[in-house]
């Protein structure tokens, strides 16, 4: 069976990367790595995982001898991991940013210089519904962030005839991550909802990417919340388009056979999709307006991140992608 | 000093709007009414409020004798009872939806056959920011709803510039209003969030209705959403404008001397109005996508109904508007 | 594979029950049955379940064809399907307490006239870490309340040294059921923390009964308290014992090989449990007040009703009790 | 006006107490001071409060012209300032622990060497139900805590019957304080239920003392729970009694005329005093285990705490005790 580390294991998304590997019938999970918290037990810091693994120093001579990675460090952090893993041909899932954007000055002017601009082009965007055949066959596979995989499953089907959109995104607080702030405090956080990121948030960039490359060359309206809730993620999505067309055909189409996409009569709850890898959605043509109305519901820390990279390791090694995931 | 009865006070916004009658320094409380809770004392229904009078039914020949009420009907129910009390020459505030509208047939479109359509015309709509003047001297007061009240404080001072909007609402679950349903459960509400009436809410109209008197005639796209939270209310404002404008200067323009709107550097969080008539705006102009982005927080059952029903109640009555309200 | 009716599943419990079925690699998802929701289907109800079944009339001549069947009625209404359904021998877990209480007087005393008192000795307490071999035997096994689980597994390892017991316990609001009321209104329940049943507690018969059967013959002090959270449950005991005795050692040798007991070394949190069958103890002996202190978290859904009936069932048919609940 | 400095106002408790003085009738808010956050304003750290004052450091020779202060520093931190103040005669509350026990071994075994023990015997224990008539001639009230605010005032009446006490207490998550932690991070906090501080809490010892003065010379079994909300406190007493007494009567006779204890018919849920100085107490005898039942509800930063702080400086003042506070 093939044998997975997860470099990173001590936030949110590793965490459960490694709770997924754990419990998935055809991966062994070989390590759990942290910078923060070497030498305890993962456990301890997420009982409810129930991975009863040490936090170890990532060794890459040691854990380079897995058969594939996931890598759930901050940008920057992350690519000289990466390039380490795969010069013992380690296949990588990437959780961070370092690999999703396609042009180098786009990733330095929203991140920081890149460490590996010299991988870029190996990596594949890991969106199992629009690159499953790519994804299949590589070697670093970068997992999108958590707004993009919900905006893109929204609008991939009405991409061509896309104007104009704006997106208002909702997300629970796991989605700020394990570090504790003023921000992430109960207090702050509870009964309340604020905006954030409303000067520019990073994710706008990877959705106009891979936008463009559906078909709708535009600069995305795209503002943030935070919701008083732990985990989950709705994104509200609001579109001009070209010229009126069959919602309900076109989206029909485009996810009849995707095990992960659920279409629903009703708006989604994330509480629907709440610890699965599913992405609930409604579009519906709105006459009064003569916009589509599109809202996705995913589980930000699941089809956000940790589960999708899951189905893309199933994906990179032969599996049928919802192996573990059901 | 002027009595005010409070007419179906066993809902969030009645029982509130008691709640600050009876502790406003120029207003006597008079009488509580219910349709649903004859006989029970209002501080057994909200021990919070610490009302402790018993709801009456309404008796109009005994409850006419105030100089004011503030009704707390449902859409429909309420306008009869506006009828009622203005013959015994009452003055009103009614926070439903029966005098918000000025035409005959959108009221009717959205709504119930109008059972006083003679009255509309007598009515002021009630968002004191933008309609002082009229409301000081009106006998009918129609109170805006919660989402129009925080959509046009967001927009009035653009509202000329505006050529197409996209409002994304957030609401706490106790705009829902008191019956426990499905969809008020705990469980259902929890963790969760879900946009509503997505094909088409009845505070469209409303919106539109008044921004069209400012200066925008325009189609509103509007979408609330449920939010885990119990009062509270953001709306998120995405506006493509006619021509650049200094948002900065038109906001601080028109909002310079209003007591209770406050202009923040920040998005606003619903939590830092929470309880108070305040509605707090953070409005920017986003040169990436060339649209202005504004974000109005308000406490929904306070600007959004009871509270702001007393400011109103203040201006008709000649008191500084701010009395009992800080 | 034997298959397996779930009866009233459009309850929380019930419908749980049938998730945890048809995800369960031995047993066969029959049918789902309703007195409300005939017709439905359950997945409507419950979309984060995934059980994309219609909810049928219960018919006991063809869903007693069936190997076994959970049945989720409310207590009276439990008992007539229990004997209708033990004619035609289908193995029975019953999730209601008509087959929990030994003794006739109690149970009508706290409940309603036993409809079928006869069967009340061929029912065995299913809780399987006290009573494992007769579970494995037994065709009618009375699943335990959601706080005698929590209570009894905190408790019995010190049961023969018990003198008095005050046990506080919290739950999360699904404790209280699917109805909408005024008491599990998202408003009422948010922010709020709420004894209940201070008058006497149903379960605390229940929890006495088995206390006794242990070796503690008290009348214990047991008051539930509603938190704002939906899934969850926490006992928190507070023991005065007739000597001191080696609190860490008898934890630790009664629940050693227990697959779904924890003992740990803090106090446990809900949120550890949830979504699990298991229940998580801290046990301590406080000098300062020569008390024994033990804490115990369950879901109460899922150890506290659900997952423990799918326990049982893996008793009754043979299977390791751990096989679909891991 | 007699002016009050607020010494220590970046902290829930401190910038609280600032905004109650603020708004109080016959009080100036003549500064408010923080080690952490001088030259912030109040305003900006806590919008909800409107208190747009600049935090300076703490002048003793400037701020110490005040007539009174409210210090809210941490233990051992604040005994310092207050013999400082007291220097220049200003009367203060302190909201720490460091005057509130009697006895210096008891203080320093449970918190630290006591900087200033010639001070302790000025110190006045500030529970106003109590002890009033020494808070009005006192220089220095000693605050209560949080939790033996809520236990002395559910207590109290049948303290000389009681022979022993469980106390389980909850509290909202503003009781762990402002800094951000593991344990107050949201993802941690919600959906969860925890005890802590189980080896021994600091506030046992304030129980016992101040029980031990009104007859009950007991060691108190005392646990608090981390709750998920964020203000609010409750404490379930089971109290074993010497001899049966007439709860209700004891109830009724000790709180008839306390303008701020609340005696109500079911049992309290914290939701009711949110924001108050009102303390919510539900008191009965359960004939089935022989014990007195009590409940008692209040705010952790309000009645415990920073309310009451202004509930002992009206009585100190002279004023009377509701002035400001309902």
């Amino acid at each position: 069976m093939p044998s997975v580390v997860v470099a990173g294991a001590s936030g949110y998304a590793g965490a459960l990367a490694a709770a997924l590997i754990q419990r998935h019938p055809r991966f062994d999970l070989a390590a759990v790595t942290s910078r923060s918290d070497v030498g305890a037990r993962l456990s301890d810091l997420y009982p409810y995982h129930r991975v009863h693994m040490d936090l170890e120093e990532l060794d890459v001579d040691r854990h380079g001898q897995a058969d594939a990675a996931i890598v759930a460090y901050p940008h920057g952090a992350a690519a000289p991991v990466v390039a380490e893993l795969r010069e013992r041909d380690v296949r990588v899932v990437d959780l961070s940013a370092d690999f999703r954007l396609r042009l180098l000055d786009v990733y330095e002017h929203w991140y920081v210089p890149h460490p590996h601009p010299e991988l870029m082009s190996d990596a594949v965007y890991g969106l199992p519904e629009l690159r499953r055949a790519q994804i299949e066959g590589a070697d670093i596979v970068a997992n999108p962030g958590c707004y993009p995989t919900a905006t893109l499953l929204a609008l991939a089907p009405i991409a061509p005839w896309l104007q104009d959109v704006v997106v208002d995104a909702k997300s629970g607080i796991s989605g700020a991550g394990r570090a504790p702030t003023a921000k992430t405090h109960f207090v702050a956080a509870d009964e309340n909802v604020t905006p954030y990121g409303v000067a520019g948030h990073r994710h706008a960039p990877e959705i106009d990417q891979e936008l463009a490359m559906l078909g709708a060359p535009i600069t995305t309206t795209f503002v943030p919340h935070l919701m008083p809730l732990d985990q989950g993620e709705l994104v509200s999505c609001y579109c001009t388009l070209r010229e009126p067309v069959d919602v309900d055909a076109l989206y029909a189409r485009a996810y009849a056979r995707e095990p992960f996409v659920e279409l629903t009569d009703q708006p989604p709850g994330v509480r629907d999709v709440r610890d699965t890898n599913y992405c609930r959605i409604h579009a519906r043509f709105d006459e009064r307006t003569q916009k589509a109305f599109v809202f996705a519901a995913i589980d930000n820390l699941w089809k956000g991140a940790s589960s999708q990279a899951v189905q893309n390791l199933n994906l990179m090694f032969g599996y049928d992608e919802t192996v573990g995931l059901l």
